[in-house]
């Protein structure tokens, strides 16, 4: 099986109350496909300048991501975002966004990047999503979006998701476009558009699975230190997708998407503890399966009711 | 084994955008108790005035509650307040508070409400919530506060917490308590000062529990349609204590606790079904035990881990 995935590539300036970096690879499709990558086959699409060297194609490569479809602009610079979180990391600040070669984009799958058999639509401008979806042959295919594109481009974006099968967006997200401020509707709408369901990305408090009959949520992961919660979100989808991808069952059961879930969960938690792609470039197998039991474990509930007092 | 809770009795008027009321039986204490005699007996502690009449004795009788410690002020009237919610229903807007013979209560804990094996102090003046640990044998105290006492009262709130063994609190005020915007340190703050474990209420993100040296963690059950979330705190420590109390065990294993928690969500998810206590009211044992069924079933996650890819 494989898996495409389509979005930036991005170098990140990010300052946090726990330290700074002055220019960090980054980007959506790069925090998806490190995580990704420990499931499954992944090829990346998207832009880069003449200042995306060696050493940040070799980080992809170290993970046996396929590197072929990234399109070097000659002249260009990569996307360059600068951002900065105070204590509450839950809100990223904006002070610099350069586009670059990213503006001009026009993603273009190659044979093998069309075969693959699940699709990741990181969060670019829903036209192109849309566009990207119709060239594709995958059999799954999971879409991400933001605020931006809710306000900007409503009706493409709804398109989009109409032609995914799994939408994966942060629960403030889901309540704006459908302007629901219940969760469960928001996600039972999001699903009468098309999707099969819905993936509720809740920062610390973890994730939540609609599907249209059946529910499932993880917490966030305890941490007491989160450094950088830049690229959570992504690596969430990829330890998601990948796992899905690997996986390679039509059905998906319950209990794979509850393990994808988990997977999800654990690539987020490692993606936060350190700056930008520093902790997932350096975690082990053995790392992510430890922390797979661990969410076994804090969520453990086999127990039984017990019978109640009458007055 | 039983359970005595010191707290307000109060009649609340509530406007949400699914409706009002202009006079409904509430406070901490009361919401606390109907969901707490579900599974033990319970002794109200707490002031009311002349207004507070038969037909609201009757319905904690009902659940058979009692009552005798409640004091009647001759001449005055029962605590009043009156609050509204915009849309997001996370946040309560105070439109009229009237503490009535609430301002002046002293509580004193007759011979029986002493001995009782679990003690609730629900958000009251924390000095008061100390003496009446002072006078308390309980071996089992739980504790709620709120912003105001964080604000005006921080050190004698320190006191009280020192004093029990659990801090049942909303996690916003867990961190302005310890200044800690991370919850995790938040929590290991307040374990430091006394307690032997923190549950942090996170609204409709569920509830987390914090020991020493383990966690635990429920979502919120999917409601697609919130009508008053007033009093859901008091009914989660409610299920919570009720069930610990009913259990007598000292140790308080980690597979109790987790049914303690499980029982707190989902007295918390009918409380909130409808306005004030009306739906805790007329709850039967069987629907909150197919609700603690549905929270097994939404958070099982039986499975192992699988064997990654290696680039």
């Amino acid at each position: 099986m494989s898996l495409t995935v389509v979005g930036s590539i991005a170098f990140d300036a990010v300052r946090t109350p726990f330290g700074e970096r002055e220019r960090m690879l980054g980007g959506s499709a790069v925090h998806f496909s490190l995580a990704a990558g420990f499931f499954t086959g992944v090829k990346v699409v998207g832009p880069v300048g003449d200042d995306f060297g060696e050493a940040e194609y070799d980080v992809l490569r170290k993970r046996g991501i396929d590197t072929s479809d990234i399109e070097r602009v000659p002249g260009g610079d990569t996307f360059f975002w600068r951002g900065h979180y105070e204590y509450d990391l839950n809100v990223a600040h904006t002070d610099d966004t350069q586009l670059n070669v990213f503006g001009d984009f026009q993603p273009k799958l190659s044979d093998s990047s069309r075969e693959a058999e699940t699709l990741f639509l990181a969060n670019i401008q829903p036209d192109l999503q849309f566009q990207v979806r119709e060239q594709s042959q995958a059999r799954l295919v999971g879409l991400d979006s933001m605020n931006l594109w809710i306000d900007t481009a409503r009706d493409s974006l709804r398109r989009a998701i109409a032609s995914v099968d799994i939408v994966l967006m942060n629960d403030a997200e889901l309540r704006m476009l459908t302007e629901q401020p219940n969760l469960v509707r928001a996600a039972r709408e999001v699903i009468s558009l098309g999707p099969r369901m819905v993936v509720a990305k809740q920062g610390e408090y973890g994730a939540a699975l609609f599907t249209a009959d059946s529910f499932f949520a993880l917490p966030g992961y305890p941490l007491e230190e989160v450094v950088d919660p830049t690229g959570a979100g992504d690596s969430f989808a990829g330890g998601f997708l990948g796992y899905l991808d690997s996986v390679a069952d039509d059905e998906l059961s319950d209990q794979e998407l509850r393990r994808a879930m988990t997977y999800g969960s654990v690539l987020a938690s490692f993606n936060v503890e350190q700056f930008g792609t520093e902790r997932v470039q350096a975690l082990t197998h053995g790392e992510i399966n430890r922390r797979f039991e661990e969410f076994r474990l804090m969520t453990h509930l086999d127990t039984q009711p017990v019978e109640l007092r009458s007055a």
